[in-house]
């Protein structure tokens, strides 16, 4: 694990002058802030941008492209800082161009079940915001992330399973670009087939194409009539396994997880709960009415019984529910608390839904026979899953183990058609994994990068080897 | 309404001599076959291709592009010839490359849900050979079309409220490229954040930037329990209003199409039904239990009263919505029956669902001002909705009008944030209306074709203007 990365010399005097001399207070170059702006939540690294933009208009991040584009300096985007894979970490130097001021809901559509909302809002804002509404926004990845940057690694979590990830609820976007352009791509409307699909290119870019000044969002009915299921294993390999069989019963889960008997030790000692401590799945039901949703319940019921579980008890109240997902939601934290000096380390694999039983049973046995003590939890509706490693930070000897545990688990996953990614996206650390599962395109990818930022000054080190 | 576009040299004796020596017989330069991959369903105009290739295999395509490269001169991808704005039509003339012969199901996994097929392939024929798994694919465009085709013009259909377009029931494709390049781009894993998103690029690129080759899809469980529910309303704005209601009781119908008294008209001469000639409004809903599906029924019902509807029918039995399903898929050729000789144009624009009652109401006002024989039909709860026009071919008087309206349609459309296209792309008739939707990134969208196919051979003379 490296620590600080040394800070090159890419943002000069004179351009710290035109910074300061057009934003003023604005721009922060205190040693708290290049700090603060200079790492992610995974901790594995960090890097000293030369100064903190805090943004609140776009065209204070227009204006700082203008001047990126004629000094030369890199500008990379920050909102909550929550990425995992070291996409906010300022790895050679420039300017942290700081977005989380910029958090307004500028429109809401109710009657269209749409958004429209400033990059630094964060979900859980935007929530709080149209719940009187009956609306809400569907895509909660476990920390309090941004929408900005939610985008920017096409992020998703346990609620993709029935609503899609970012790319499928996101509408448009503005986006500003180096050239001090700002474009609008993809359409309020829910569809479109209107010429190349630009908006999917932002979608996942991590800030490297362009930085996203304003997006418009789908906003999902709250469904009205909700129950949570939990339901013991004898194996991943079996819990695994029923989770294919409910999403070809036609149940719709709202969500649908995977804990394993780890994970579940940690959330009880850290959330001071008493979950039986077995592989592990969750999965919450809604229905227009509460008779359909007990006939959804008993078809469920039947399934995990069919599939050799132990169906243990279903949570009807907001309150128990809520619980229950705030737990998982702290799964990351729960595995933090529990090794205290740690760093973690989680995976992000996705493979498609007949492979999962089999790529889960495989991961345990390569972490197993490692001698590693690792952690899995997954969005097994949609084959996604993590494995949270841990070990002190300068523990290399660990350190080897678990990336070559990691590195097998790659080339398992890469055999089946699966992604390195399935929502944290590539950052810095996935670099060379991308490299292997698309070999074939990163020439593409490369012609791309070069056409939005001829220069290579956003964002640079990230995603493409 | 223009016919025959003149053909240029585009192709030249020795290309052909190297096409017939490569190809064989696979190469046909009958007149037979020039003419009929010279049009597509809009008829709207015709252009001859120099030849036909039918493919067998990828490397016959990529064979195509490397002697097209080579000789220079123009390929365009056929398969059914279904779509409705000229994508199809060789303007520049040279290769019709037929791939109607590459209809493979490569592979079914059934517990993944997902099926690998060649792009020659239609999804009605992929669901007759999927349906003794209990599965189905479900973008559901009238026509007969292929697999590659939809995939190109990011089709939908009535299904589409339910289950998304193609590009959100597309996982992978593979893609042959004019440097003779086969890529794959996407993934199997039904989310994936790796790297910029290319497979969504060539997802509505109507073969403009790469020749599918293959393709892997979403399957869905098939609903168990089915009730169409058909409603008349008063005003078509009535019954637009009343979708929006519908949509935001959480009830997910699996479609939710309008159709206008004249539509219904067409159809029950057409076919022989006797419909009640009044805006109307059909909703299929959907339950794992059959008493839950009456609960859904029951709140639908209320809504529909609620939005001054009249309940008329509930259609249990699958001839019964087979049926229903069926006129509606034929709406097109229904009102081309009703008018012979004349030529039909429709249009698809897809707004916001909040401003759909507005924009439609503007619409039929438009058309009758215009003196137009005008009938509205809409996928209502993605807020896209279609008129078809229709005229003698050589009326150009009424064209001229029909333009008029349309045009302003599309000026109300984009006003209110919508799209000039939610589903049959812009081929050749909707170039001038994708600059105003679009006009800030016409350059970057050159920028991508230039990158993908800097000779510009890929079916010239689609989507740019």
């Amino acid at each position: 694990m490296p620590s600080q990365i040394p800070r090159p010399d890419t943002l000069s005097p004179a351009a710290l002058d035109a910074l300061k001399a057009h934003f003023g207070e604005k721009l922060d170059t205190t040693a708290a802030a290049l700090e603060s702006h200079g790492r992610d939540e995974s901790r594995q690294e960090s890097a000293l941008p030369h100064a903190v933009l805090f943004t609140q208009t776009e065209a204070d991040v227009v204006d700082a492209l203008k001047l990126a584009s004629e000094h030369g300096f890199p500008v990379v985007p920050f909102a909550v800082g929550s990425s995992l894979e070291g996409q906010v970490v300022p790895v050679k130097g420039g300017l942290s161009l700081d977005v989380s001021g910029m958090k307004a809901v500028l429109e809401v559509a109710a009657g269209g079940f749409q958004a429209t909302v400033q990059p630094g809002l964060t979900y859980p804002e935007l929530n709080r915001q149209i719940r009187h509404l009956g609306l809400f926004f569907p895509v909660d990845p476990g920390a309090e992330a941004s929408l900005g940057g939610m985008a920017s690694t096409n992020a998703s979590g346990t609620a993709a399973v029935r609503y899609g990830t970012m790319r499928d609820n996101v509408l448009e976007l503005r986006v500003a670009l180096t050239n001090g352009e700002v474009i609008r791509v993809g359409s309020k409307a829910r569809k479109t087939s209107a010429g190349y699909d630009l908006k999917n290119l932002f979608i996942g870019a991590e800030g490297t194409l362009g930085v996203i000044t304003e997006l418009t969002v789908k906003l999902w009915p709250l469904p009205a009539n909700l129950v949570v299921l939990r339901a013991n294993f004898e194996t991943l390999g079996a819990a695994a396994r029923c989770a294919v069989d409910i999403m070809g019963a036609a149940l719709q889960p709202e969500r649908l997880e995977l804990i394993d008997e780890r994970q579940i030790h940690a959330v009880n000692v850290h959330k001071g709960t008493d979950f039986p401590e077995a592989p592990t799945l969750w999965i919450e039901l809604a229905s227009p009415s509460s008779a359909a949703l007990a006939e959804a319940l008993e078809l469920c019921r039947e399934l995990v019984t069919d599939g050799g579980g132990i169906d243990l008890h279903a949570a009807y109240s907001a309150e128990e529910r809520a619980k229950l997902w705030e737990a998982r939601h702290h799964a990351y934290y729960a595995i933090t608390a529990l090794n205290p000096g740690h760093i973690n380390m989680t995976t992000d694999l996705c493979v498609p839904l007949h492979q999962l039983p089999e790529v889960v049973e495989f991961t345990r046995q390569e972490a197993d026979a490692a001698g590693l003590d690792a952690s899995i939890v997954g969005h097994v509706g949609d084959g996604n899953f993590h494995v949270l490693f841990h070990a002190l930070p300068d523990d290399a000897e660990t350190w080897a183990r678990v990336n070559a545990v990691y590195d097998a688990m790659i080339t398992e996953t890469l055999a089946r058609g699966g992604t390195c990614t399935g929502e944290h996206g590539v950052g810095l650390h996935k670099r060379a994994y991308l490299a292997r599962e698309h070999a074939d395109t990163l020439g593409l990818m490369r012609g791309i990068k070069a056409l939005l930022d001829p220069a290579g000054l956003l964002n640079p080190g990230k995603i493409l080897p």
